[in-house]
């Protein structure tokens, strides 16, 4: 039969993570922590399990998990959600994304996403028939050309998305931003996909600016959000969406044939831990220090930063002494230096290169300071 | 935005479990078990969470769990598979049935469907645009009318949809029906699902005719398993799929972007779980014995008993004494009686209704005696 995704390989962080392995290379390419979740998470999930919550959830979630996450919502975001028709609680972040385009994607709809991009974005769109209309963010700064955002819309434009803090960038989006999306979203009655499956990694006291807080926009939107990024636990698969009700109605009906719902001790253990804010609010400057550390440590190597807003990741412009490209680049000094890092170039469908690679500091102080240790060699 | 599944509402099992909780009824409606899952299996998860499987899994799932269901593949079906390039992980059973929807099922593509079917399938045809063709099965044995198969094929059609132990039906297979599957598929070059996520729950001594045991037809289908339907944990959703590495390839492009990964603690868990293969061989006798008492306690009530070969559900046809439909019986069951249960018309696009009914026997022996008991009242 004819493949859908016939130009789709490995993922990068597939791709890199096996090349970190094989050489025994410092892995900085998917972005993971190398240390581990809090104990006290992982014993809330064993009470559950001891407790005998091991049969299906319902569908859209367990309540104490959605009424903790609505909670935190007002709270941060000054909004409030209905936990009963607007939270749905999902397997990841990555799979939030994908039910928000195969609920609303239609083939021969047009879904505008910004490049360098998470690379399911596009996937997820060709899967569902849809149409991505790539736009590039302006380099260095990642920041959006709203003026060309607007000269792309058409009849066929359903959906923007946007993710903030942005992966693999670490961009995170203006007030002035937000203004210029909904001016346009309103204007031409599109949908909204907002990723912010960052939204705690965050630094130098900016503030999320979610699409939570913006009754308006969120009316047409859905906004997907992640535990594993957040509680240091990728490997759990845990993340939720939150839309308006009339959207969220839509989203259920694909997601209750998708997977039905999603591991009950798991959630139990999750709406525990969330009781306690100082779980999540810590967050911001847990990772700043990590950043700056890693920045210090970066010092005195041939890398030159761009600016880490928000998420774990560092981009990083390397001295270029030939033609070569990121890609071969990043293949080299996992090889040659033993440090994996991911080519922004990855983040793109056409051939853009700027020489930059992404560099994942969500690691414990010994393996950064590794890292540069290794890299000063260069 | 148009609805892409204008006719969906909430599932049947979500509306009768809501009420047999509201009614305060034995709920023998939804599928899963009423007692625990066993407690090696969830200490085995604790130790993979203390031993700091936290973060990522491979995407198709760490190698030991792949390694111990080839090996049980082959000691069950004589089949080998490979564990590197033909099994996936996924995070339940029917998240496995729609990733391979989605990776063939092309706008316009016929997808053949027995009817009652489980509840997924056709909306998991028609969020992927396909169409699905819907074929009764034989009242009252559930059995397929090949010829009428046949009758049905077009040029477009593209897959045929089967599943052994068959929900809700509790219907298997025989030697003589994937013969005249294998015929018809060959001839037309379509793809098959096998839905197999009761594979062990097989009663009087019948064998589980897996796909995996063919391997002519296994070179052109998906088939899709359970662990939550068999190791008594429903809750935890997990599953995986296993087909050729040519299909395989390209429902990994899909997964990969709509999950990525699957639970780590939970597949090392079960990867540890599964090396003992008594905890699936027990599993046959376990439910028979089950199946085989809740027939008895049902004896002097006014159901009859159809034929229940595999899987954890019994089907009972009732005493008609008006010509009300089986929705409005099941309803009235449960609020006049305190016993749930599931109408087997909720699983026919049609309004066929057979006066049938769906019973789970996957509960404690009490439950079973205290539902018959109330049963018999009637
Ligand atoms: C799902 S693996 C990729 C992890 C990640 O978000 C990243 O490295 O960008
Ligand atoms: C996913 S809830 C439905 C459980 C089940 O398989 C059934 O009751 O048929």
């Amino acid at each position: 039969f004819m493949s859908k995704l016939p130009n789709v390989g490995t993922t990068i962080f597939s791709v890199m993570s096996a090349l970190a392995a094989q050489h025994k290379a410092i892995n900085l390419s998917q972005g993971f922590p190398d240390f581990d979740c809090d104990e006290q998470l992982k014993r809330m999930v064993t009470e559950a399990m001891e407790e005998g919550y091991n049969q299906y959830a319902p569908m859209p979630g367990i309540m104490p998990l959605r009424e903790v996450i609505a909670s935190k919502i007002y709270s941060l975001y000054q909004q409030q959600v209905n936990p009963d028709t607007e939270i749905t609680i999902t397997p990841g972040g990555t799979y939030a994304i994908f039910t928000a385009i195969a609920t609303c994607i239609n083939p021969g709809d047009e879904v505008i996403i910004f490049e360098p991009a998470y690379d399911s974005y596009i996937p997820n769109v060709l899967v569902n028939g849809g149409v991505p209309v790539l736009i590039p963010l302006s380099f260095p700064d990642y920041t959006i050309d709203w003026s060309l955002v607007r000269s792309k819309i058409t009849d066929r434009t359903k959906m923007i998305m946007i993710n903030t803090p942005h992966n693999p960038t670490a961009s995170i989006l203006t007030a002035a931003d937000i203004e210029a999306l909904q001016d346009i979203v309103t204007a031409h009655n599109l949908l909204v996909l907002s990723d912010e499956v960052y939204e705690h990694l965050i630094f130098d006291g900016a503030q999320h600016l979610s699409i939570l807080r913006y009754p308006e926009l969120l009316q047409r939107s859905f906004v997907t959000f992640s535990f594993g990024k957040v509680f240091h636990n990728t490997g759990w698969k845990m993340g939720y969406c939150v839309a308006p009700a009339h959207l969220m109605a839509e989203y259920r009906k694909v997601h209750q044939y998708l997977c039905f719902s999603v591991s009950t001790p798991m959630q139990y253990g999750l709406s525990r831990y969330l009781q306690t804010p100082e779980h999540y609010l810590s967050l911001p400057a847990f990772y700043q220090q990590k950043r700056d550390y890693f920045l210090e440590l970066m010092r005195d190597t041939r890398f030159t930063p761009l600016s880490s807003k928000g998420s774990y990741f560092q981009l990083m412009q390397y001295d270029r002494i030939s033609d070569e490209g990121d890609k071969d680049f990043a293949t080299r000094i996992t090889k040659e230096f033993g440090v994996a890092c991911i080519p922004v170039s990855a983040f793109y469908e056409s051939a853009k290169d700027d020489h930059v690679v992404r560099f994942c500091f969500a690691k414990k102080r010994e393996t950064l300071e590794q890292a540069a240790e290794r890299l000063r060699k260069m």
